[in-house]
Formats: C-alpha cells, structure tokens, sequence
C-alpha cells in the first residue's frame, strides 16, 4: 500500500509516518520509484507499537528507538533476555535526551550525594543481585532522591513494603514471558511498558478500596 | 529575592521560570516596580516540586497545572482527600490535552470497544466499590486495551494477580498518609506521582531478581 494507504489503515497522519521513518522507528517501505514506497502490514503493525510505546507507554523517542533496535535485531550473542529488554528500557544508565527538556538544570545543592549509594547498599542488604555500575539502581537512586527532595518520605523499610510487592508484580512478569523463547525481549521490553499504565490505575483503585475498608472498620469502632 | 537569585537558588533558567508563572504552575512575586517582583522561599520549593513532576514524574504541564490547584485551594467542601486527589492526578476522565500529540489518531477499528466495560466488569467481580462514570476505570479500561492492541496478553486472572501485588503497595500508600491530616492531598498527589518511577525501578531489580531465582531453581533440576 502506499503513506496515504498506510495512515488510513493505521490511523497516524502521514506527516507523523514520515517522521517515524526519519527517526528509523518504521522500516523503510520498498521504493518503487524515486518518490514512491510501497508498504505492507508489518508496517501497520509498527506503528501501531510505536503509538502504543509513546500515547501509552509514555516513551520518549530516543526510547522507542532503542526499542525497536532491540526487537529488530537482538544480538544472538546476548542470551540474557532479560539484561537486553532492561538496557533498551532505561538505556544503559545514559541519562535520556527527552527526558530533560534540553535545558541545564543543575542545582548546586541537593544533587543527590545524600543518598548516593543509598538505594545500593539497600539492595544488597535485601540479598538482591546489583552489578558494578547498574543502569537500573541508579535509576532508583534518582527517583528515590526525588521524593526525598519534594518532602514525599520514602525510608528503607518503606521500600521493603514497596519491594515485597513489587516482586510479586515481577514473579507474574517473568511467568507470562517465557525465557529463551522466540521473542522474548520484545515481550518483556512491550510488556512491561504497556502493563505499566494498568499498573498505575491499579494502584488508584486499590488506594480507593483500601482506604475505603479502613473507613469503614474505623466506623465500626 | 529577584528572578535571577531564584533562578540561582532553584536551578531553573529565568526563562523556564518565566514560562511556569505564565501557566500559572508558580505563584507570581511581590511586584516591587513595574518591571520586578520579589520571590521568596515558597518560590523555590514550588519550583523544585514542578521539576519534579515534570522530570521524575513525568507529567504534562496540564496534569501539573491540576495538582498545583489542588495543593494551593483544596476545597474545603470536599472531604475525600483521596477522590479530590485523584481527580488532580488524572483529571476526571478528560483526555489529557498533552497526552496525544494535537493530531487526530484515531482508527476506524481497534477503537477498544471489545473490552469496553470488560474492566469494570472484573473489578466488580474482585468485589473493588466503581462508582458510576468513574475516571479511573476508564482509564485502566485504555491501558488494558492498549496491551491487547500490542499483543501484550493481560487476561482476567493475570490482571487479579497484578491487583494482589498493587493491594500491598496501596496499603503502604494509604498508611504512610494519615487521613484528614493537614497537606493530605499534597502527600497523595506528590507522593503517588513521585513513587512511580521508584517502583518502575524496583519491578524491573525484582524482575531480575525473580528471572535469576528461577534460573538457579533449573539448574538444580
């Protein structure tokens, strides 16, 4: 099919399709003359992942491409599914472009030293496996200092709470994805992006309910 | 202090400060002539709390302008700190302005229909209160259909096992933020936005933490 084919069936404007191709976020269609590409349902099928990573999953564009770079070709040399999916996820600890907006914003005091290696020494106390120069706990070390910064507190067996959770969270993660089976990283990298929105409303109802519980049994003192 | 010290002292350029006071996301200054205004210490942690939402918790500026007006004039009229909460963090049902990207991307199938109501038909069943019209449902109704529509398979009894794990987290939620107490809405809003990205973190160290367990668990078959 042809750009204009290919917005209607996917519901992306074209000018949007042409700056996904630019971005090499779609694969280029099969050029069937100096101004024309023909385009097929994997097309389709991309865009329609790319709109879910960024509307839903609210990536950034440097994240979608790390991502679709992770599911078009995943190094057959890296049988650590699991390490692939988490460094297209976070980006191997490089601080995001999009994530900033491009501005400098660097303060002279509450850079986060306080609680530098914080979320480390928690983790290893926890019994959990943190590599030398983790992407993933310096992503918790910055979030964790950003609610220490804003008043919201976090301590450590607060974080306990958090991780005894989240760990069944993660147990019904790696269940639902087979290790080692074809596709895998593109199901935990899409997975774990998109259940994350699910995640959140989730989290607003069973506030809801619980709070709703300690009402009522507080009614009934 | 001038606009240039509160820069100094925030770490946001005058420009971006300039930008937030015109979207009404930080207060305006005492005016002391017609070209300056004095800002004081309430100026640089509401800059900070900003930065914060934005950055680590990335939210829109609309989203942002929402929480503000609740932390700066709860209604007093309105005793559910968690409903007036909610409603700030995900703006009563309305599609959020800068969650799509200004052009029209709708599609003449895939529009979720077929899970329509599928969302608050299982949190009935879990026994979850839904109010009428409710916004949060229909968000969890979005993020589900999203997952399907990317082929990530969230059924009803995966959907039940995410539900347990958030239970837990909600509980610590609602634990660490003592109904009716002063600033109750703030910790809510802040807090749930600002923890986000912590248990993003958290899942994907649990994800691997889980993945090796297992792994190991083989071994020893």
């Amino acid at each position: 099919m042809r750009i204009s084919a290919l917005a209607a069936r996917s519901g992306v404007p074209v000018g949007t399709i042409k700056y996904y191709l630019r971005e090499g976020l779609v694969p280029p269609g099969r050029q069937t003359s100096r101004t024309t590409a023909e385009y097929d349902e994997s097309h389709v099928e991309r865009l329609r992942l790319v709109r879910a990573l960024t509307d839903t999953g609210g990536l950034g564009i440097a994240a979608v491409r790390r991502v679709v770079a992770v599911i078009d070709a995943p190094d057959p040399a890296r049988l650590d599914v699991l390490a692939t999916a988490h460094d297209a996820l976070i980006g191997g600890g490089a601080p995001e472009p999009d994530e900033a907006d491009g501005e400098a914003s660097e303060s002279d005091e509450d850079d986060g030293t306080e609680v530098e290696g914080r979320a480390r020494r928690w983790a290893v106390q926890r019994g959990w496996f943190v590599p030398e120069g983790d992407a993933v706990i310096g992503r918790l070390e910055r979030a964790w200092a950003a609610c220490e910064q804003a008043d919201v507190i976090v301590d450590e067996a607060m974080l306990d709470q958090y991780a005894d959770a989240v760990e069944q969270v993660a147990r019904v993660d790696v269940t639902s994805v087979p290790v080692g089976a074809e596709g895998a990283v593109r199901r935990v990298v899409v997975g774990t992006v998109l259940t994350e929105p699910v995640l959140s409303a989730l989290r607003l109802l069973a506030q809801r309910q619980v709070s709703l519980q300690r009402y009522r049994h507080d009614e009934r003192l």
